[in-house]
């Protein structure tokens, strides 16, 4: 199957990676939670070529994950900010950070440090069941699938 | 700059990308935490060509995310299992449920479902700030910039 056809599948996972599942895509939305909006700057910052550029945000924007609003009309220019939909994929990003400073680094100290601003401290947020509030990993996780989906699966 | 230059950001968000935010190598990740380990499994729940997973596979073991192990000699079949460092990524693929299960619906029922072993309820986790405990967003977040980040991103 190609990529495209990841839309049309059962799992939400799936679909997600095929709408977000892009070095340049995840690379726009870091620098959008970053506060960036101009799409010189976005370049500028994310290392990606103006055409690859256009090809994310126009997709993010069909996806309505981006709003597009003029800022300038003469010259035409845009700015681009995350919609509530846009935002809630704040997590994503954020796990790929955890995973990073973790795994990769580097520098003692993270490259991005994030302040929790209801608390005020400096935060490195985690994920914790919805029920117990105990922190979750893939460990004390066990997944079980839908009906559909096992259906869909059963018949590839 | 390309794709691989990536690696080679101070930002670990940016490196982690590099490694991760690819559509098949999500794919591989979310059948990995779905609990699949053989090749042909993998192709036929992922979709991806053998070709592409293969690709996936050497990157994902040559980065030490995947372990592989041989579990017959003739014919030469081998098995791939998360490291520590890959499950580490569960959040990842948890991250993108959640949006998916969010924003894409579909059906009331997620098609993959979570339950948190040690409370042994089902479970919707979700981002938590680690020093209060409440949960956070884009919106409760600000990020700063380590001083090598910021020299690199004004050197640009």
């Amino acid at each position: 199957m190609s990529r495209s056809d990841l839309a049309r599948v059962e799992c939400t996972i799936a679909r997600a990676v095929e709408i977000v599942g892009d070095a340049w895509t995840l690379m726009v939305l870091r620098e959008m939670f970053l506060g960036t909006r101009r799409f010189d700057d976005l370049q500028r910052f994310t290392g990606a070529s103006p055409h690859l550029l256009s090809t994310r945000l126009k997709r993010l924007e069909a996806e309505k994950i981006v709003v597009r609003r003029a800022y300038s009309d003469r010259p035409p220019r845009y700015e681009y900010r995350l919609s509530e939909r846009g935002r809630d994929l704040w997590p994503v990003v954020v796990a790929l950070k955890t995973w990073g400073d973790r795994w990769l680094d580097g520098p003692e100290e993270p490259p991005v440090s994030l302040v929790h601003t209801t608390c005020g401290r400096s935060t490195r947020p985690r994920m914790v069941c919805s029920e117990c509030g105990e922190p979750m990993h893939a460990r004390t996780s066990r997944a079980t699938l839908s009906k559909a989906m096992v259906r869909e699966r059963d018949a590839i």
